[in-house]
Order: structure tokens, then C-alpha cells, then sequence
């Protein structure tokens, strides 16, 4: 585990290009933090561009901005407030403190059959000191396992007692503003809301680099559908696509093997719970492949009922294959049904449903609530129209439980009385229903996606190494060389740059070292295309072309270099289809 | 300033379509926090766009990310922890805080002369009490003014001594990691280093809607240059800009006139002390332009050397009038000098300067330090090699201060003794010198920019409102109805979007009500086209194509269509262009 390896070889090569390095180095770090330098947030930004246009703009979706910082009362409606906490171990001799799983699956690893997550602090205890885990920093014995919250919390405002945390997930403020979005895209299901932002998870001890940070860039979306209706009208388009999946009935049997299944198939075999759930899984091995992620270095793994979040009835993690971390979530694909709409309905007290027309009116008799205006005027003043509307929308089932119950129905802070209605029968039509929406939720960590493209892009060839990128990702598609930064050449390279710069492409000039050398570092940083120009090109107008993946050459005319990187880059072009082809020497 | 103004019919225009509206409403909300709809969503990725191309790409500058939680030691560095704090009136009456410059500029508008800010807290009693300034909220008596750190505070991992904070600037992360930047990109000044993220600051008391935010997405750029090489290589570029500067020395004497000066000559007649600084005021100006703010509702306000942020020299807001709030700054444009780099130096000991090299080598006599590696490596141990490295960095004169002053030098945490160096004078080759780089700043906030172009874009004609938003800005580009949605017509309507989403337009589509309503729809929203299918394209394959603006009409073949938009929307087409007009009724 401590050799060099790929995470290694990239963080090195990633420090000197300006891909990423660990944050506040000059004051000697805190780990789970990352900065991402010139190139890795431009590569970043790439994938979260081709991730909207799969996730979302394919599908005519919508994205929202919601703060990162919360007030306590939505973390308590979500649950979050009980359950977002980590089984925190500490180590009896040198006292740091340890994510409890970590440290055991540091300790056995490939048993994917042990719940951590499923025990109370005591059962850890037992279990470490069973299993005599020890510290994985001073080898000392761990035990005195507690629960550690891992939100970050802090004030809002001068008051003292406004509470805040900085989300964990985008997705409680796509809940929470579910009805707004539902009217302003005039109340169509299904709809996908999604976000792209900051979330902050204040881990116990992150060891992993890239790969578990205290803060980050989520992307995640939130499908909304009628569960009456849970058909996926998109499920067609993926078809052809083959699941690689390890059922919890598989892990649970302590056994590792995958099953491959086409996406169709999965849902009716009833693997997958809902058509949204396959529909997304199988875009999501889409998208990995477009990072360079191969198929068979993909998985989902289906996690463990003790092991799932609170509020799913089924969780695929999607993983793949890195070399020091083995199998790696890039994604959670979860449905969390109506758990977090009913619980905010809940909370809030404000009506999250929607109203679902009928094709034809009903007519039947039926039990209906009469606000008793003449006696809640009184009371409520300028406020009596906005709650006997609200009185009018509530179940009355619910309205009858509410005061057998608790004996009054709160309403915006007001608590009614069972004198202040009336329950009365009468022949009712209907026009519709209210109906709480189910959740499907694909969610993917962005610095963690960069981090696996770069692992899969990072090849060597001989003593050199080439960095592989998708070229469409690519955060430096052009460099321009002179052959030598004289006699012209340099002015034509620069104004070749200052052309590309116009037609909006990443692109840097290089004049300096020997032309091999600049060829070796565009490889480095994975520039997909240089450009050299020499002194055929003062005579004929022509530049040389270079593949970085293959080190082949051709010649084209310089006025059509806008025009050809185009093509080229979007996977339009191949490379032989740029010019003719130029004899090369093998490059060393 | 209560009655219906633009905020309060833009706020419900926002609400109701989709581009923003107060976060948490569902739990009665929390001031001072905004979520961005659909549209709004849109609106502000395409004004980062904007900015990334005019501020970076176009000079080949780069843009970094860093962590939004940062630790304490950066900020004490910086002067945040001294220095980032508000002055808090307390109303003697209701007990609410109010941050203290506000309440008087509200109380006392358009008095640009008074700087609360540089008063002491009882200084600012005493004028509330002078100039009897009262409680916005209940008319009660203010005073006891104290001060109240604006940084969000929280604790970093398990440990609790571990103090970070939420950022209220993304600067300091591209000071930190200057030197990062600097060799991934090959050691040329002038860079500028930019940053699109999350910032906060804890406002005492928020209340002006999207102007005033806890949480904001900071749009910042740092640009460092070698100080004794102050010229900025651009400024041609914009010398045809006037900018409209209201100087300190006008404002200090009561005054709110402004001077209209170009670029080039406030530059040289002192107005703005560095070409960096004018260049980017100018840019600036254009970019506001390209938001839909027009030259004379721009203007730039010199602050008085009282209000300045404490690491500037000069400091110009970009302002533009607002319907509600006045001249609201959009932008600070700050010289930030070297004080950052500095700052980090001396706090961190790690050195943050840049090696210049001379043209020619200097010979010279000089003082040299040398340490005693025969005493220093008992006591280093492995780290003798990176002290002895630094030491030879170090400033001679400076190590000879840090003696004089303290008794001793600090390197890394290690206390280095006189005895442990030898100074020598020495016959020197010097092949260039370290330079701190200084730094000139351009920071804009974006979502006060999304809510400025949309109320710079909200327009009534009679009794109808269209949102005249640039149509390069528009989140919704294109709108597609059937006249009827039936006959095939609404088949036809429908694979044109889907062709317009395969060319990666943002587009809708709409079959509900008469077409009218859909035009009165699509134009409050702001959709520059609307496409039209009717009988005449069964018939000629033809469409209808309207004018948000102008509301005229062409017709055009379908298939068109998306090269048309594409021109269209990009500004390379004007509307008459897009085919051949249309007799039309008046709309009413």
C-alpha cells in the first residue's frame, strides 16, 4: 500500500502541471482538502458540462442554486441531524480518532460482508478488540467508539442561537423547494431538479487524497415522478446497455461475484427497484465511459440494508476500480421514495403535493372539512383567508387523526381546535388527487470524477508518460510550438494562438527547449493536439500536426487549423483525416 | 421607499417563472440567503461564462479552486481575523442588531461624505445620538455599537482545536497558492489567477433582498506583475473607453460629481494608480454593458482611504444605479500592493516571491550567510537539507534583523541562533533578484449581477412586461408552440425541440392556451425566439419565427432553424435576417 503507485506517480505529476495538490500547504495542510490548479478545474468544469448535458439537458430537466449553509430545521425534518454521524473509534495510546469502517476495512480488506455501519459503538469495541484491529498510525489498541456528528456546524447571524450547517447534500434544498420549481416549470412529471455545489462533510481522519474530502463539489439530481406512474419514458434508449451488478443477497453470502444484466432486464427480474433507478444507472455507466472509465472496471454495488442512508429502500453504489483505494463510489444511486417530501410536509407544515387532474371528474360522497370562518375570523384576523385555504387542501383523514391525536391541527403556528371546523358528508367531484411524489437520486462527487479520469488517462510508453485524457475533456486541447523562437516563426505561433483564443479554444505557446522536450510535456499534461510551426511554413503556409496518443504527424494548411481542432476535439475527426500524412524519426 | 418599485415587481416576476426567490421559505426563511430557480440558475452559469472569456481566456489568464472552509492561521495571516468585522448598533428598545453604516446611510441617503466605517463604536453612539438615528424596525433609541466578526466560525474534524472559517473572499486561497501557480505555469509575470466559488459573510442583519447576501458565488481575479515593471500590455485595448470616476477628493468635500476621463489619461493624470487597475475598470464598464447596464447608469466610486479594506492602497467600487437601492456597487477594484504575499511570508516562513533573472549576470561584493552545517545537522537531523536551502534564500539583511531584533531567526518552525550561521563578504555572481509580485484585484459577487441585468432587462409595454435580457444571456433561448396542439402539429413542434436539444440549445416547449398567452409568456420570461408550428408547415415545411423585442414575425424553412437561432442568439444576426416578414395584427 505504501509503494508507488498511480496515486503517487499523479500526485506528483498533478503538483507540477497545475491539475491539484492538498489546500493550505504553505501553513502544512489539513487533510480532506483539495485545491484543483489551472488544469484540474478546468477539467472539472468539462466534466460537470458533459454531466449536465447527460443528466439534465437531454431529459429537459432544470437546475437550482441553493445556499451550502442550512438552518438546523431542515437537517431536522431530513433526519440528517439524527443520522448524518460517523462511528468515530480512538486509539487507546497515541488518542487520534478513526472513521470506525476505515479503520476496519484498512485492516480486513475485500470483506464487504461486515456492516460497520450496522452496530452500535459497543459492538465496535467488541469487534475491534475480536478481530484485534489495531491503530493504523502507532499500532496501539483502538477502542472507546462514540458517535462523531459530521456536518460542520457554525452561527448565523449576531443572535447566538440561529443554527446553521454546511449541507452534507445538495438535495434537501431540492426538496424543500420542490413546489416552487414544480409551478415555475408548470407542473409537469416527471421532473429531474438538479444542483451542482458545494457540500462540506466533516470527516474523522480523511487518509485518502482526492478520494475522501471534506468538501466538495456534488452533482446530483432529484427525479420527482407520480409513483401511480413510475414508468421511465427514456428507458428505451438505453437498452443495450449491460449492468455489472453485486447484489446485497450476494455480499451478504460473503461472495464478491457479479451479475451482468442488461438494464431492461434488471428492472423485470426485479434487481432494481424502479425503472428511474435502472434508467440513470445505465446513463451513469455512460458517463464513466466518457471519463475513459472502461466497462469492466465499473460496478454497482448494492449496499446492505444496515449500510443504506436513512431515508432509501435501495442504494447501488456505483464503483470502479482504482489502484491503491481498490473498488471506489464515483456514485449513489438511491430511491428515496417520499421520505423527504413527507417528512418536510411534516416539519414545515406546508403542503408538498401535488394536485393530479383526473381525465374525468368522480362523484362520490365523501367527508369534507368546514373551516367555521365565524369563529376563526376573530382569532386570526388578516390571516383567516390563508389558513381556511390551507384547511380546505389538508386530508381530512388527516385533519380527524391530527385532533384524535393531539387534539388540535397545527396550521402555520396556529393550533386549531376541533370546535373551529366542521366534518360534514356530501357528494363530492372530484376534478383530481393530491399525490407526494417518489424521489430516484443519481448523486456524483466532482473532485473524486477528475481524480478517476486522470488515473485511467496516466500511461507510459517506455520512460515517458502520456496522459490519456478524452480529448473532449481535455482541459489543454492546443499547443503551439515554433520550431525556433526567431526568424518569424514565434510571431506567426503567437498569432496562430491569438486565432485560437478567438475561437475560444484552451490553448498555450511554447518556446522553449528543444522541440522533443515541448512535445513530451504537451504528452504530460494531455494536450490532444500541438501545432508546430517552421519554416516550410514561411514558404507554403503549411504546419505540422501532432497526435499526442499516437506521436503520429501530418501537414495542413495554417488557415484551417480553427476549423480541423473542431472536429478533432468534439471526436468528429480523426487524426489522419487532419493533412498528410509527414514521415517522423521515432521519438525517444 | 416601500411602495411597489422594480425589486418588488421583479421579486414577483422571479418567483412565479422561475429565477429566484428567498431560500428556506418553507420554514419561514432565514434573511440574507437567496436560491437560484431554473432560469435563474441558467442566467447566472451563462454571466460566469461571460466573465471567464472577457476577464481569463482572453488574456490566457487561469482560474483555480480552493476549499470554501479555510483555516484559521490563513486568516490571521491575511488580517481577516483583525480586521473582517462590522460595527453593530443595537436598538435600545427591540434589542435587533443592525450593521451601523446602513442604518445612518438609510436614515441619512445620499451622504457619501460620513464613513461610519472609520469611526470607533462610540464614536458611532455619539452620532446616532447627534443625529438621532433610530431603529429601522421599531423607531427605538440605538446605541451600545460594538464590533461583530462577519466570518462563519466552525470547528475543522474531531479535535476542537482545529478553528476554520468560512471564506469571505476566495483571494487569499490564490495567494497561498501562488507559488503552485506560478511553476505549473512556467514562471511568467504578469498571471492572473481567477476564482468562480462559494464565499460568506455573516451580515449582521441583511435586508435588501439579492443585493445583500450571507452566501454568494465570488467571481475574482488576482493579477500579479513584477512592481518595477508596472505596465499593463493590454491597455490599447480598451483606450477608447471613458470611465466616469467620482473621486475621493470630491466625495470628502460633500460633493457627488463625477469626472468622464478615458482610460489612458486617468492613468496618467494619477486618478488610478495603476494601469492594471485601470484596465480591468475598463473592461469592467464593457462587461457591464454586456449585461445590459448602460454606460451612464455606471460609475465608479473612489473610497476614502477610511473605508478601504485594510490591504488596499486605492481602492474604485464599480456602481450602478439600482430602482430601489441606488448606486449599488457591482464590483471592487482594489491594489492590493504586496501586503498578501507578504503576509503569508511572515506567517508561513515559506517564501513567496519569484526569482528574476537579469539580462546580463551583476558581480559584486555582498554579504552572504552561511550556515554551519556541522552544527546544525545534530540538531536538524533529516531536515538540515531543506533549512540550509531555505537559509541561502533568505535575504541576507533580513536574517541579520531577525538576529538583531529577536535574538534569533524562525525557519520552520525552528529557532535558528546566530552562532549558527557565519555572514560573509564574498565577491558574488548575481544572475537576478526575488521579487514579491504586487496584485491588482477586479472581485465581482453573481448573483447581484444576475438580479442587475434582470431588472435592467424588465420592461412594460402597456400592460404587458418582457424581460429584454441580451440575447446571449437568455437561460431560455427558444420557445416552440403548435399553433394547435393537435393535427400533427404538436408532433412537428415537438421533434423540432428535440433536434434544437440535439444542437444543445436551451429550449421549450409549450402547446397550452392561445398562442397570444404563450407570446405574453415567453416574452416575460425573456425568450429572445419563439418558432411557431402551424397548418402553412404541412403544407411548405415553413414556420413562423417571432421577435421578443420587436414582436415582428418571419417565416422560414424548418430545417433552419438551428443555424439560424445560432446566429441569432450569438449577435451575428439581426431578426430581420432570419427570413421573410410577416403581415401580423398588432398584439394586444
Amino acid at each position: 500500500m505504501d509503494g508507488v503507485d498511480k496515486y503517487d506517480l499523479l500526485s506528483d505529476l498533478a503538483k507540477r502541471r497545475g491539475y491539484f495538490w492538498p489546500s493550505f500547504e504553505i501553513y502544512g495542510g489539513v487533510s480532506g482538502y483539495l485545491d484543483l490548479g489551472p488544469l484540474g478545474t478546468r477539467l472539472k468544469r468539462r466534466i460537470e458540462d458533459l454531466w449536465l448535458q447527460l443528466f439534465v439537458q437531454q431529459h429537459r430537466f432544470v437546475v437550482v442554486s441553493n445556499p451550502v449553509i442550512t438552518p438546523e430545521q431542515v437537517f431536522a425534518a431530513s433526519g440528517h441531524l439524527e443520522s448524518f454521524k460517523d462511528l468515530m473509534t480512538t486509539c487507546g495510546n497515541c488518542g487520534r480518532h478513526f472513521k470506525a469502517d476505515l479503520a476496519v476495512s484498512e485492516a480486513m480488506p475485500g470483506r464487504t460482508d461486515i456492516a460497520i455501519e450496522a452496530m452500535t459503538p459497543g459492538q465496535v469495541d467488541s469487534f475491534v478488540k475480536e478481530n484485534n484491529i489495531r491503530c493504523p498510525e502507532c499500532g496501539g489498541q483502538l477502542g472507546t467508539t462514540e458517535y462523531f456528528s459530521t456536518m460542520f456546524k457554525t452561527n448565523i447571524g449576531p443572535y447566538g442561537d440561529v443554527i446553521g450547517y454546511g449541507r452534507p447534500e445538495a438535495a434537501q434544498g431540492m426538496f424543500t423547494d420542490f413546489k416552487r420549481v414544480y409551478d415555475a416549470t408548470r407542473e409537469k412529471l416527471p421532473i429531474g431538479i438538479a444542483q451542482i455545489g458545494t457540500v462540506m462533510r466533516n470527516e474523522i481522519s480523511p487518509r485518502q487524497g482526492p478520494i475522501r474530502l471534506r468538501e466538495f463539489t456534488i452533482m446530483e439530481m432529484e427525479i420527482f415522478f407520480d409513483p401511480s406512474e413510475p414508468r421511465c419514458p427514456f428507458l428505451d434508449r438505453v437498452k443495450n446497455v449491460e449492468l455489472s451488478l453485486l447484489s446485497a443477497k450476494t455480499r451478504e453470502a460473503g461472495n464478491n461475484d457479479v451479475d451482468l444484466v442488461m438494464t431492461e432486464e434488471a428492472v423485470r427480474n426485479g434487481q432494481i427497484s424502479n425503472e428511474w433507478l435502472a434508467y440513470f444507472m445505465a446513463v451513469s455507466t455512460n458517463f464513466a465511459r466518457c471519463l475513459g472509465i472502461p466497462h469492466e472496471k465499473q460496478r454497482f454495488e448494492e449496499k446492505m440494508a444496515s449500510e443504506r442512508a436513512h431515508y432509501s429502500t435501495q442504494t447501488y453504489d456505483h464503483q470502479i476500480l482504482l489502484d491503491r483505494w481498490g473498488w471506489v463510489e464515483i456514485a449513489g444511486h438511491a430511491y428515496r421514495t417520499d421520505f423527504d417530501l413527507t417528512a418536510h410536509m411534516k416539519h414545515s407544515g406546508v403542503d408538498l403535493s401535488i394536485f393530479k387532474s383526473f381525465s374525468e371528474p368522480i362523484e362520490r360522497r365523501a367527508v369534507v372539512v368546514i373551516p367555521q370562518e365565524s369563529k376563526l375570523g376573530p382569532i386570526l384576523r388578516e390571516k383567516t383567508r390563508a389558513i381556511v385555504d390551507e384547511i380546505a387542501q389538508r386530508n381530512p383523514e388527516e385533519v380527524r387523526k391530527a385532533f384524535d391525536t393531539n387534539g388540535y391541527l397545527e396550521i402555520r403556528g396556529f393550533k386549531l381546535q376541533p370546535d373551529q371546523v366542521r366534518f360534514e358528508e356530501r357528494n363530492t367531484r372530484e376534478s383530481g388527487k393530491h399525490v407526494v411524489p417518489h424521489v430516484v437520486e443519481p448523486s456524483y462527487g466532482a473532485e473524486r470524477l477528475v481524480y478517476s479520469a486522470l488515473e485511467y488517462a496516466y500511461t507510459r510508453v517506455d520512460d515517458r508518460v502520456i496522459l490519456r485524457l478524452p480529448r473532449s475533456l481535455a482541459p489543454m486541447q492546443i499547443m503551439v510550438f515554433p520550431l525556433m523562437p526567431k526568424d518569424g516563426l514565434d510571431e506567426t505561433a503567437m498569432q496562430l494562438v491569438d486565432t485560437l483564443v478567438l475561437h475560444k479554444f484552451d490553448v498555450e505557446y511554447d518556446e522553449s527547449g528543444t522541440i522533443g522536450r515541448r512535445y513530451a510535456r504537451a504528452d504530460e499534461i494531455g494536450v490532444p493536439l500541438t501545432v508546430t510551426v517552421d519554416y516550410q511554413t514561411k514558404n507554403e503556409g503549411t504546419v505540422t500536426l501532432r497526435d499526442r496518443d499516437t506521436w503520429a504527424q501530418v501537414r495542413n494548411d495554417l488557415r484551417t487549423i480553427p476549423e480541423l481542432a473542431r472536429g478533432f476535439l468534439a471526436g468528429q475527426l480523426s487524426f489522419t483525416q487532419l493533412g498528410t500524412p509527414v514521415e517522423t524519426k521515432l521519438e525517444k
